[in-house]
């Protein structure tokens, strides 16, 4: 079985959008490396964070913001497809 | 556990985008009824499947059609809260 991704959002915060987007965006880029990407409404107030198959890798209260689309997607790769190269993005 | 709707798309077919637009209009209505949604690219060309704790409630070649978006929210509330009301949207 592939991954999974899992957005864990506070509804209550309106975070479902911005979550929604980055479905869309992790599901554009990692399509054949990902079984797929759950939108989890949080029961937690304030709660934003990013787990693959359980395993959290970006909380937004540890880091103190949103994490950025590249970094987030730098951080997926690492896990998911490690050769796999972002392209232009990854240039300086 | 809360049921998990799990939406298989086709990613080859350009239907994302339907899916997330259809994972955000559940996640609003169902969002303390639902664990999550989950989008789930298909190995399967022209799929298009809805589920709900693995149980199939809805495929578009079986429908020779996609889903209806109010449709779609009356099977979801049927197995996750039956006496929710979808509002408005039920009335004739």
């Amino acid at each position: 079985m592939k991954p999974t991704v899992t957005l864990e959002y506070c509804p209550k915060c309106g975070w479902l959008m911005r979550s929604a987007w980055m479905a869309q965006e992790l599901l554009t880029t990692f399509t054949d490396d990902v079984h797929g990407v759950l939108l989890h409404p949080s029961e937690f107030s304030g709660r934003f964070s990013v787990s693959v198959d359980g395993v959290k890798i970006f909380d937004r209260k540890e880091a103190g913001r949103f994490p950025d689309i590249k970094e987030l997607k730098q951080l997926i790769r690492d896990i998911v497809n490690p050769e796999k190269s972002l392209g232009h993005s990854e240039k300086k």
